[in-house]
């Protein structure tokens, strides 16, 4: 553990509607001397736009642009790279705050800066409103109740397996639809599972879409897109 | 749909931390006229505990108060008897908000209000930071990355359901552990997953605790705990 008081905060900024972003985190947001967030290798980082209202001016900023090709993830040595340049400020004594989609336990980048930083660091993760629970309340549609299981399945995965989970769960939540939306339609199709099915896209921003499944003809959707499947119930999601 | 204009919120207000709170649920908390909340039979309500530094003082309060036994859920008219105390409030023209601990579609008995509602009243639905989300944080414990699979598992079910489904995931949250501790450990000591689990209750409350799961000895936990297992590693969580 390094011996500097400086600290690294994973702060969870929700889903996307500013005002869904906590107390804490918005505090932290508004006095950490450093900010850090990802990109794309061009464009504008949604973890920033989501903050963007709430953020302080005087504020330095790294941006995290990490190169996507589909199928795969970002190189090691992009983190790497990134890793280094938050200890120049946590050693020289300032606090960081990456600015993380959601929570930043689940499913966010945070993660890869987290597994370089904590052993030598001082990590504070400030968890914060997924898009999991976003979704549902945009939707209307309960998760799980009583002893009922709910499972997330990254849209990603092989066909097969995909079709054999959504059978062996009460809720399931198909997360990061993008470019899987054909193959996630196919296997509830073939489930039967199609008319129990609720796609959203952007919950909580100001582009947010609402379907029922089975209304969706398009073949693809963005990254930030999610099924909600109710496997046990026959009828309307 | 009722032609009132006024509307119930199913708020979200997190899972323990008062600063954990949303600002878009603050602002509501502040100025809506009812609330309302569920407690046990006899002592406080824990959804309102983590309200109470940010309440107004001159809102009117309906406790929902649930008669729960073990392995047993509250009866459907009790939840018809509240359902017709916040329609009175609704149809006088007062919004009312139902306060539920961590987010209010994930295992909250908001949803049995909401089933008995929202056909006929507007309802809108405020995500909070779930106990899962806070748990993972104050343990220090990714969830999941890339495309890995979490699953939800309430711990009152069968012993043999719940080992099949710790060998189907690659994390898993083990949720209202309560008197099903000993069960629990049992379960991930037989899989060789108790090295790879770990225990908190109270996240974010005052009277956090947290654990290796190979470190408990005591039999019966708080309703209010989880635990979290890696399935997929070999050594410590």
């Amino acid at each position: 553990m390094s011996n500097v008081s400086s600290r690294l905060y994973g702060l969870g900024v929700g889903p996307g509607d500013p005002e869904l972003i906590t107390v804490k985190s918005l505090r932290i947001l508004q006095t950490v001397p450093v900010i850090a967030y990802p990109a794309p290798e061009v464009g504008e980082s949604l973890a920033r736009s989501i903050a963007a209202p709430n953020l302080g001016n005087k504020q330095i900023e790294i941006v995290i642009r990490t190169p996507m090709t589909p199928g795969s993830f970002p190189a090691n040595d992009v983190y790497d790279h990134y890793a280094k340049e938050i200890k120049k400020h946590l050693n020289f004594g300032r606090d960081v705050a990456l600015i993380c989609e959601g929570d930043p336990f689940l499913y966010g980048s945070f993660m890869y800066l987290y597994e370089r930083l904590s052993s030598n660091y001082k990590v504070e993760v400030v968890p914060g409103v997924s898009s999991l629970g976003a979704v549902a309340a945009v939707a209307g549609c309960p998760l799980v109740s009583r002893n009922e299981i709910l499972t997330l399945l990254p849209a990603p995965m092989d066909e097969d397996k995909l079709e054999r989970k959504l059978l062996d769960t009460d809720t399931a939540a198909i997360m990061k639809i993008g470019r899987h939306l054909g193959k996630v339609k196919r296997v509830l199709s073939r489930l039967g599972l199609d008319h129990n099915a609720i796609y959203v896209e952007h919950a909580s921003m100001p582009d947010q879409k609402i379907f029922q499944m089975r209304e969706i003809s398009k073949k693809n959707a963005p990254y930030f897109s999610m099924v909600l499947v109710n496997s046990k119930k026959k009828g309307g999601a």
